[in-house]
């Protein structure tokens, strides 16, 4: 699995497969934004309008700024490894401070108008994944940024790491995807089957979420587009591999 | 990404995480079964009944089987590679006829109703898959099943296949959570906060087909559980290589 000494160029369609993920997530950002400003009166933290900042923070949280934290190890090839995992790890985190923000403000808009908390599957899979995001961002840090964990243990972590961090992403997507049609479905009713300007908008948006999904999914897949180790942390990783061979006691 | 010619020995883990698949599978298939029969009366080709032939349908064909026909190149180790090509297609085939019948109720019942077609999030993504679906299949079957392709072209082709194959999956996923979704807003409306059984069983449903999508992407990703190469493909490929270098006339 681990790949040879590569060179550091940039494989030739990467940048602009990244550029198009980058152009999808805007697009995203700003149809989330157009829908609830032409459709829904807007933002505010007060009144209906609170229960606006829900969406809207999720989108650029758990969806644009996961999906790109994804990214950051196929986009920065040539910078230190410590630089490019501390900038991995810093999106992860301005992403759940974010969607933190979206998910108080939809709480918060629940117990103003006395609506019951957590009953749909939207809500169900939302709550579910954030947690899980959580869960991976803490064990993420613990065994990658904290120093303490050998060498060995990193190896046998990361690839459940890559493939939980790809997984929560995906079903990210899913929950908005589930989030938007219970919006929808709430206020359109009967009138979502006679194709309202807002539910073709927002069918647009929905498929240009799954897109975004798909594109970033489709980057990391692509085993010759991976971060190649540079020539100093092969040697490091070879010191370390021959220090920490049989495993270190720490990492028991 | 060759691998060596490895043993065909099974990998210890693999045969519970296939019978977990399994398991959680025939679970969905089954609670779709009981959510139809418990709460909308069961199924039949006429009256209002005939809606409910589509869920089930596409649980079971773009769900279970079309997730059971990624996994055989897991389960078939030891068999010859063409007898585990030709059950993965026919698995595929069956999927697609099973879904074909649910959409043939669905457009049926719509028809006799005078429904608008293909308006929601749900039917958008859904006819996108189904499409998506064939074409992967028929593009498959046209290098890897029907003579001609040559070695080198589906040596490129195949990473595109077992992206797309996967990628189709979980948007079939996806679209069955929206499915899923909507069928229950549409009859629950706002006693869906109030905790209906209804209610309950369905996201439990929801909550269980997104297990299914995991577990199954779970054991595709394992790069230590896929199929190795037996002796005598690993001597036969090496043949072709060389017949092959530099591309055969039909791969133009």
């Amino acid at each position: 699995m681990e790949s040879g000494l590569g060179s550091v160029s940039t494989p030739g369609a990467l940048p602009y497969y990244v550029a198009f993920s980058q152009l999808l997530g805007l697009t995203v950002v700003a149809m989330t934004g157009a829908w609830l400003g032409l459709y829904r009166g807007g933002i505010a933290w007060e009144g209906t309008l609170q229960f606006n900042v829900h969406p809207l923070c999720m989108v650029i949280g758990m969806i644009f700024l996961q999906g790109d934290a994804l990214l950051v190890y196929r986009v920065f090839r040539k910078e230190a490894k410590r630089t490019t995992k501390v900038l991995h790890g810093l999106l992860h985190v301005f992403a759940f401070i974010i969607a933190l923000v979206g998910l108080v403000a939809v709480f918060d808009y629940h117990k103003k108008k006395s609506y019951a908390d957590l009953y749909s599957l939207h809500s169900w899979c939302g709550i579910l994944v954030f947690v899980l995001y959580f869960v991976q961002w803490f064990v993420g840090f613990s065994f990658f940024l904290f120093p303490g964990a050998s060498f060995s243990l990193r190896s046998r972590y990361r690839p459940q790491h890559i493939f939980f961090g790809a997984t929560i992403f995906l079903l990210s997507v899913g929950t908005a995807l589930l989030g938007l049609k219970e919006a929808l479905l709430f206020k359109l009713g009967s009138q979502y089957s006679t194709f309202q300007p807002e539910g073709v908008l927002a069918n647009v948006l929905g498929l240009l979420l799954a897109c975004f999904g798909v594109t970033v999914l489709y980057i990391l897949a692509q085993a010759d587009w991976k971060r190649p180790p540079q020539a100093e942390e092969q040697a490091l990783s070879m010191d370390f591999k021959t220090l920490t061979e049989g495993d270190s006691p720490s990492s028991q």
